[in-house]
């Protein structure tokens, strides 16, 4: 499996070939590859590795341990990994590799069918507000786009497809500290020639009080069965700064981010990452290599809650690959995969 | 006049000498010094160490210009160049530089007291919290303690008083990008062995929403006469998060801070600061030398500006040196210069 390595953007585009289920899980625990679907799709990738190393019963179970414990609260990553896992029981060990690399190739080609259908659902609710204004002003939050993705994105989905639909769309793009990844979501958008601005997170709550913003469309990492979202650790501030603004807050995410299993988003565990990713900041020098800057000194205390959760409430629709619903318990179940409809 | 260089820190402790008009107006363009009350004093030294070089009517005039035009938010700024100008009307050119030296004096010995008084009117706000949760955990944003004044602080000055008080404190410190004052905080929090934890601006609205702050306390660079309030960018997220979950929002200031020409917020001018400040990281290396790192390519376009404006209506109360009043047009014409009880 060959991947960007996230990391090193937006000042090179180094591609990395993941050869192991260590690489794959060292991948994901590092953010070589972030954002919730491709998490799951390269644990997906991961296991099939693992199995094209060695086929039996304890390495299947040990990689599926391993993948699950790299980061715990996109639920996507858990969803592959018992996807795998159910989609393996039922062959002998000693064939299952081929199987695994298939099923992990079909979560893949799902992917970019999903995203590319939330783009299409998503367009249908900002057509309406361009029409009104003439133009679009998007914000977003972290990355949620190609390269959280196989393709399209989620959040950035609706965004590409109204741009290609000829809508005059502007995106505020907000630096998502303490990782930086607005800087993806800046460089993807440039490399699709999407017009956009970068901000301090700060600036979010000025713009969309000044009426700069016509909505924001964020991802998801886990979406409980009410409606309540996890996504990356600010979503929650836009989120209230949109409703106080009177404009639309949109989640994007393909059905395999809601966790029906989780009643709502007091349940959802909220990843501590290290405090050095604010104590040190990354670049590049004069000379163009990458280079670390001590920005906290090493003995100062320092919290980094990696989500929030942004509660149903404040969520105007929740865009996935069969449509838009409300955020609510009635609105999600009819995505449930025990509904028949679904 | 001797400042420590704010750009330095936390990194060094440096003072600098301002000699000359064009040192202080650098000093505060540059944000070698930083904060309303701080701003203001220094802009009054200005003045003086202008009349020191050349004591006539076109020197007075152009000082104050110069120093007027260097931000245009912090309403101290003007303030204090407005009591220099009238205190120095009346006296004949040749014969003001000692005046003009005096009066500099006085604002700064008035800061220095003016936030001694905010803390103990802070505390008693504070006080009663303490006494329910057995501890006090505080949320502050950018820096509004003594390096932004001449001692104390404002927003900080409640917290010292509440840390001298014998009150179990703690401060949850957001970073505040673009431009880091939060590490300023934690430094002067440090010096004077006051527990804190920084945070990503992001990590705000999670922990007022888990309950983990107790109150939220910020300075001001300008409050209008219905008790608006621009601040550091930012300020309005968590004044919304703090009204999410349910805890006070206080803002303490000098009534210097008070523009009672300025209507309400959408009069106040917010300053864009360049993108760069976005664009490059300031840190250490692994020498302890300072540096730079390129964090954003120089073509991507940035947006900065560097305050917003909290809407009266999320203001818990206004801690001045007068005492604490309701955010309001009503609360704040009982500290108007044409009130007599004032």
């Amino acid at each position: 499996m060959n991947i960007i390595d996230q990391t090193a953007l937006p000042h090179a585009l180094r591609m990395l070939q993941l050869a192991t289920l260590n690489d794959a899980a060292h991948a994901i625990r590092s953010m070589q590859v972030r954002g919730a679907p491709l998490i799951g799709v390269t644990a997906a990738y991961g296991v099939a590795l693992a199995l094209r190393q060695q086929d039996d019963e304890p390495t299947l179970a040990a990689a599926i341990g391993t993948l699950a414990a790299t980061r715990p609260t996109a639920v996507n990553l858990r969803w592959a990994l018992e996807r795998m896992q159910s989609r393996l029981a039922a062959l002998p060990p000693g064939s299952r590799a081929d199987a695994a690399w298939q099923e992990a190739d079909d979560i893949a080609d799902e992917d970019v069918e999903q995203c590319r259908r939330i783009g299409e659902h998503g367009l249908s609710l900002l057509r309406p507000l361009a029409q009104e204004q003439g133009r679009l002003n998007l914000m977003t939050h972290c990355n949620a786009g190609w390269l959280a993705t196989v393709d399209h994105g989620t959040a950035l989905a609706p965004i590409y497809a109204a741009f290609a639909a000829g809508i005059d769309v502007h995106v505020w793009v907000s630096e998502t500290r303490p990782r930086n990844q607005g800087l993806l979501t800046a460089w993807e958008l440039k490399q699709r020639g999407v017009p956009h601005t970068l901000i301090a997170d700060n600036a979010a709550g000025l713009l969309l009080a000044r009426g700069k913003a016509d909505a924001v469309i964020v991802g998801a990492d886990r979406i409980a069965a009410n409606g309540d979202v996890a996504n990356k650790v600010g979503t929650y501030l836009k989120a209230l700064a949109a409703r106080e603004a009177g404009v639309p807050f949109y989640v994007a995410a393909p059905r395999s981010t809601i966790d029906f299993t989780c009643p709502d988003g007091a349940s959802i565990p909220i990843e501590e990452r290290s405090g050095d990713e604010l104590r040190i900041a990354h670049g590049v020098d004069t000379n163009g290599s990458f280079g670390t800057l001590r920005q906290i000194p090493a003995d100062e205390a320092v919290g980094n809650p990696a989500f929030d959760v942004t509660p149903a409430r404040f969520v105007s629709a929740i865009i996935t690959e069969c449509g838009s619903v409300p955020a609510s318990t009635t609105g999600l179940s009819r995505l449930s995969p025990e509904d028949k409809h679904a």
